[in-house]
């Protein structure tokens, strides 16, 4: 038995999107900008899959879903079109974000503020979301752009996505989400949220790496990042990938069918999980579970650095996480544990549990048993953790 | 039996293609940037698929080649960072590209013009090929990069990249080339051939779509157009596409055994074709076969709209192309043939055929009597073609 506690750096294909997905390599292999059969023999499915997708989030048919090769390029691309579309040659020289957004919006500010813009990055609270006032506060006549993510990746914290929408619709800024640990998780829905952008991710609801998408409000089209051909009503350029748009489109449906399951079944075991951690002394868990993604839980065990914890759960055959797998090959500490003002000790000791719908309840009782196991031989030889067995007498 | 001639639009995927990347939907999704079993699993067969894209172009091991979604995504890097690394905030500010590249540059040349880079787009002679010393007289003390392409989509020509490429090294310009129609066509030998920046694609190999790579040879590095987490040497960030780079690699190794196949049969099969289109009256190929893709030709049949060409070779099952994929939704000339002079009636009449290894003499054959069929059908209603059927009395 291998138990993969690992779903917000990414998810295992649903069989069905692959079955799905099959005939797109070799049976239907045409471009589906030719003329002729070959062509039209992807014309269905891809047009089921856009409804899909079109549904999945409850767009207009007004609005444009245009897929990109992931959220990370759909995150560049709204940021790096607005600077070109509504700041360059304007009155505009202000971005606003949070200091705990993914990698792929964070360095695309730090590369807009060598072009000069201005970018404010907003604290977050104890609780690891950014709050509406704090925003309120920091949008002035400059802002041409808001992006706060939906639900943070390390903590599953959900950010007050509607009312800053809202603030900002009001306020006439632009408002993007990266909304990649949302959608497929939560009910997310573009008709009730006035977001302008929403970015998504395949591989984070079961479907396929390498297929993304771009929200974009009728009416708020952007300059494209990738320039070329008239793909996509010339806005996202290269030949389209039929097989992953077709597994997207899949998944999504298959995942919104499981939101209620993942609500009620998914956050029952990740909150077995989670008493089982409090019940170890000096865990601490990040954010009311209450306002989570059902899914995760970001654990600090103190004395434990969160590499060592990582490894003996591997040796047990379980995959957890340190944080983002964007940024997980150096061994640094836990921004979002920075963030929320954690002691450098601390956020060194981050552990994150991620579940999917395919989570078992023997597989939470497993990690459990594992995990007070490795917490007690970690401990034990800890240097910084001052952890004295009962029966163990001193020898100073 | 349905016959493809549409090649260079894209590519049925190699069945051993396939089945080498579908262990990494399901059985290996892991993402390879976490630390676990699950993200190890996929480490040997990407570190393989590396290794045969290395080995495929002959590129040697401090070279990058960095993984992207597309040749699009590749070719608007390098024109984008360019234009950021080496122009902005610099004394040079000029491009140097030709009339006939992919749109993918032509649109990013656009693009850059409209911020105030000076984009020279060379001309063809009449074998729809830049010459050498058109490109020497461009090149100005401003240049900052000459992108000129391998091979053309449209024509098949093979443009003097070696040379080019000397030149640009000895005048301390950078070199970059769109090689999607060479890469797995024809030998590509980057430690022979002196380009800075080299973009191909999977899918024109008998790969999967939507991945595709960037060579960026050693010193030569650029900043990043996807900016994010640390993949890929932080030159491109984004969850590694792993069933794709692994499809990538062995495509590519599988091409590059075709070769000589490709170059001795293929040819064979395209010059069959050549030869009986030149048969029919007022036909004209495009550029000297020697010289040439040898699975390409594009042929001007006087009198026959390539659209109306296309529809009666799709009714028999045959697919051909007018033009490249990426903007065929809307029935323009041919712009390589107004590159090349021809007049405007002349340019609606391109219909290329692109063969592939899968092409067979049977369907050759086929294709050549129901090519025949379709010109005397669409001739006989031409408005424009004085065709006059042997026995017909004028009316007049």
């Amino acid at each position: 038995m291998r138990i993969y506690l690992d779903n917000n750096a990414t998810t295992i294909v649903d069989r069905r999107v692959k079955d799905a997905m099959m005939p797109f390599f070799v049976e239907k292999f045409g471009n589906p900008n030719s003329l002729h059969s070959f062509a039209s023999d992807t014309h269905p499915a891809l047009k089921c899959a856009m409804g899909q997708l079109y549904n999945g989030i409850n767009a207009n048919q007004k609005d444009d879903i245009i897929i990109t090769s992931c959220a990370t390029e759909s995150n560049n691309w709204v940021l790096k079109s607005i600077y070109f579309d509504h700041i360059l040659n304007s009155e505009k020289n202000h971005i606003i974000t949070s200091e705990v957004e993914h990698p792929s919006i964070i360095a695309v500010c730090k590369f807009l503020e060598s072009l000069g813009v201005e970018v404010t990055y907003l604290p977050v609270n104890s609780q690891g979301i950014v709050e509406v006032a704090t925003l309120e506060n920091a949008i002035t006549d400059k802002t041409a752009l808001v992006s706060i993510m939906w639900a943070n990746n390390e903590t599953g914290m959900i950010f007050p996505i509607k009312e800053m929408a809202q603030l900002c619709q009001a306020k006439g800024v632009l408002f993007h989400t990266d909304a990649v640990q949302a959608v497929g998780k939560l009910k997310v829905n573009v008709s009730d949220v006035p977001v302008d952008y929403l970015s998504f991710s395949a591989h984070k609801f079961h479907g396929p790496k390498a297929v993304g998408g771009l929200f974009i409000r009728q009416g708020k089209r952007i300059s494209p990042l990738m320039h070329g051909g008239e793909h996509m009503g010339g806005l996202r350029s290269g030949t389209l990938n039929v097989a992953g748009i077709v597994g997207m489109g899949y998944a999504l449906e298959i995942a919104n069918r499981y939101i209620a399951y993942e609500d009620k079944s998914i956050r029952y075991l990740r909150d077995k999980l989670e008493d089982a951690l409090l019940d170890i002394p000096d865990v601490f868990i990040i954010g009311d579970r209450a306002n989570r993604t059902p899914n995760t839980v970001l654990a600090s065990i103190k004395g434990v650095e969160g590499e060592s914890m990582l490894w003996d759960l591997n040796r047990s055959n379980i995959a957890a996480s340190t944080g983002s797998a964007c940024a997980s090959e150096d061994l640094e500490s836990n921004p979002i544990m920075e963030a929320i003002g954690a002691d450098l000790d601390l956020a060194h000791t981050a552990v994150r549990f991620s579940l999917s719908r395919f989570t078992t309840e023997a597989e939470i009782d497993f990690v459990i048993e594992k995990t007070n196991e490795a917490v007690k031989r970690l401990r034990a030889i800890s240097s910084s953790y001052a952890y004295t067995p009962k029966n163990h007498k001193s020898e100073l």
